[in-house]
């Protein structure tokens, strides 16, 4: 096997550690934590359901790529809990190393072509990234709303908390705001989420 | 929420039992079983990653909405074994009849699409659904040589079995067929496949 191929072939098999990452999200029967890999391909399959709604054209291939590697420096950074101050004080820095290693594996141009994903993912400049984002924000709610917040209630979460977090989905799927602040107002009027 | 959005919203929380299908196939650190869901995701990044070994041009955006769909059938069928000959038997009837109630649920146009991306990786006849076929059936065997054919040896599957079913590379990849030959050769001498 040649050199370029191997280090695809590794990189394959060293991305599979994603579908041991855990998030703070159950699964929308309640039954267990959700994992980075199974939840990216969630994103993805909403990104292809829901692009009509981006308010700026989005270059869908690009959109869906994003979503698919956006967490991929999990597999050695972990996850970290959105709510979460203090882990989310060294994230950034915890993460672009483990970018460095991940990418490293790929043949220089494709490491580059995925990390550049990536990047524009964590900055949300972009269009294609503010519909992303959007997507990132409004699955979980979705399948908090489905545990009766499950997660909220483990973690003491209140509404502004939620507001705050579910803010880029203003700027990246307006026409899904609405939708965002009724499910957050119903879940504080069944005690799913404290004021 | 008007009828449209509110039909790919519900749509979007049904697919999420694609999650708890699984699959034969355990993660390449052989600590469980694979689902659906990530299984998934794991294609759609192949075909990132190995598009260039395609042997005719492909639409990568359609490879990977392919990918994103193809199983999304088993949230009603199940996951049916490639090895199993009794449940092959009825799976096309199984899976049909869940296509009808899944992509039922979305507004039509956009569950045809689906339905059409399905149906094109299950008739396996363009150059994008063999490209998609090859990646199905080479992740597997890639996480079997990492768990030391574990899959292999619970079920008693020869390489006679193993070579058939990975035949579509031949057509999809063949620039990685000298890569599962390698794999089902070295499975062989390790003993986790019998000959």
């Amino acid at each position: 096997m040649d050199e370029r191929l191997g280090q695809q072939i590794q990189f394959a098999i060293e991305i599979d550690k994603l579908k041991g990452v855990l998030r703070q999200t159950l699964l929308a029967d309640g039954s267990r934590q959700e994992n980075s890999a199974e939840h990216s391909w969630h994103l993805a399959m909403m990104a292809m359901l829901l692009q009509e709604y981006a308010p700026k054209p989005v270059d869908l291939l690009r959109v869906i790529k994003m979503l698919l590697v956006h967490d991929l420096v999990e597999v050695y950074a972990g996850d970290t809990f959105c709510y979460d101050l203090q882990g989310n004080l060294d994230k950034a820095a915890r993460e672009a190393e483990a970018a460095e290693k991940l990418f490293g594996i790929l043949p220089a141009l494709q490491g580059l072509e995925l990390r550049e994903l990536w990047q524009e993912f964590e900055e949300n400049a972009t269009a294609n990234a503010q519909f992303a984002t959007a997507l990132d924000r409004l699955q979980p709610l979705l399948q908090n709303r489905e545990t009766e917040g499950a997660t909220w209630k483990m973690h003491g979460i209140n509404a502004a908390q939620v507001r705050d977090r579910m803010s880029p989905v203003q700027e990246g799927i307006p026409a899904l705001w609405p939708l965002v602040q009724q499910i957050i107002e119903e879940a504080m009027e069944k005690g799913y989420l404290k004021e």
